[in-house]
């Protein structure tokens, strides 16, 4: 009669082991998903730094050519956006996720009724902050040579 | 004596539900950044449309807004490459998949020993074959704000 904790044992070390594992990760990853989906709201959008600021973690590693490091340099980038570009606007065309890396596919307009640029953001993120960006931008063009948006 | 099968009935059914499904997405995400990164390597590098469209499935929608859409236009830009910038070389600096979506942070240099562009690239694929693509490319500039590079 003591064989039947046998399968009972089993189920609690694949639940621990490893079922909770993926699941784990999967939920770390859209975790850290909504912590930059919300960070570019109120940073880019709202163009509220210091509630973005609230998702960077201790330090904020630049990579985009044109913005001083840390977070001051963000501060300087959002203030710069509130004080030229007060109606600018970035929809997040597309976001992935890919452990301690957040994607962002972002169509940014600074001048409403302008094309405005194709950019992608990449975010790392360290125990749920972000540590670090890399971007890249492109003017969308009038036309493309296949017929299909840039998007 | 029946009673012992309720737990062995339990630990299957979180091993094909619970359990394996997260497995086996993770296993598909790592076999489609594999699809990606050999399509990669053939086209850009290899500069091999054959070989790079064996990974590519019966469409080929594209959103890069210099090339013309479907498998043709993909043919026609590594023929351009072969012909104006045979010495070209893409290092593929970061590779992140989530789901059917590949995305590659690349170092493109058409002419050796040029800054070249930093380049991002989406890949949708569908049943393990590129199916749609979308990038954004930015000359590297000869400095940056933070004095960090661009990747």
């Amino acid at each position: 009669m003591r064989r039947p904790f046998l399968p009972v044992f089993l189920t609690a070390s694949v639940l621990a082991g490893g079922c909770a594992s993926p699941q784990r990760q999967a939920d770390i990853a859209q975790a850290n998903r909504e912590v930059v989906l919300k960070f570019y709201e109120a940073g880019l959008n709202r163009k509220d730094a210091d509630a973005a600021l609230h998702y960077v973690g201790p330090r904020y590693v630049q990579h985009n050519p044109n913005a001083a490091d840390g977070p001051e340099g963000f501060r300087q980038f959002i203030a710069f956006l509130r004080d030229k570009y007060p109606g600018s606007h970035s929809t997040i065309v597309k976001s992935f996720v890919d452990g301690d890396f957040v994607i962002l596919h972002v169509h940014a307009v600074r001048e409403p009724g302008t094309r405005g640029n194709a950019i992608v953001d990449i975010f790392k993120l360290e125990n749920g902050k972000i540590v670090e960006h890399w971007d890249v931008t492109q003017a969308v063009p009038e036309r493309t040579a296949s017929g299909n948006p840039m998007f």
